[in-house]
């Protein structure tokens, strides 16, 4: 039924880090939304805080980028869990830096080679990628909720700049 | 400070329509959580029930391949908005085979060329396209803390068969 007999090319990696960074800047406006107390207690549903969520993205983000580069799965390790916002920022920005320098280094074939990242999830190293993105919007739009909860109006979703 | 000079693609439209597809899949597993008065009726913090958002994925997803296909901006017509989760469910299982039928007839040069989405959104059509499934993502992840409120588990986000 197709009507390309070869794959067409849409989006490249260059697209992608940016869709994901673009991700990245909403979601520290969210971050950053929060009353610092808030970020770190307040849940709907008995669903985590949001300080919990951006701390997952946080652990998956470089580790993930550096499983696709090397092969390597290993676990987030910066010592111990941000206790503040400005922690949290503050990692946060660490991995923007580190996103745009290890991004561009990822060797080709790995975008589709199938790993097993983390020894547990089996795909092609760019949907492991795009998990990880799709994982940051999914629970940031819980984070929403959160901030809507709270009479707070979150940052617009379609601003990425 | 690019390593590659050329663009390394990453995902091809095939991909890109199987990953929408997945997304559909778990989405219509959420509408289907919803018993149906809470599906109409149930928010957190005033904002709409998520049958307003399923009905909002349903406005776009095939308008906006229609759009990138053509360069025509037609809002969704199809008569009355849906009343039941079974109207929803059905309009939902429509479109998965009129996007399997429509994704792979895009031209080719409208993935990359920049349009004007229903006369607003000014984007290459890829990513007019990644929006609609960012957007499904994002509002998804609302519906499951309202599942989570309402005492329902949702389903895993990681289940996209």
């Amino acid at each position: 039924m197709a009507i390309e007999t070869t794959p067409l090319n849409v989006i490249d990696a260059e697209t992608l880090l940016q869709n994901w960074q673009g991700h990245r800047r909403l979601t520290r406006r969210v971050i950053e939304a929060f009353p610092e107390d808030k970020l770190f207690s307040f849940s709907v549903g008995g669903m985590r805080p949001f300080a919990e969520m951006a701390w997952e993205f946080i652990r998956m983000a470089v580790p993930i980028v550096e499983g696709v580069a090397t092969g390597k799965w290993k676990e987030y390790d910066s010592g111990s869990k941000p206790a503040s916002k400005a922690e949290i920022l503050m990692l946060w920005d660490l991995q923007t830096a580190q996103l745009n320098e290890k991004f561009p280094t990822l060797p080709p074939h790995r975008f589709s080679e199938v790993d097993k990242a983390f020894g547990q999830w089996e795909m092609p190293g760019v949907v492991t990628i795009q998990y990880a993105i799709d994982n940051e919007i999914h629970h940031r739009g819980q984070g929403y909720v959160y901030l809507r909860a709270l009479g707070i109006e979150p940052p617009h979703f379609w601003e990425r700049n």
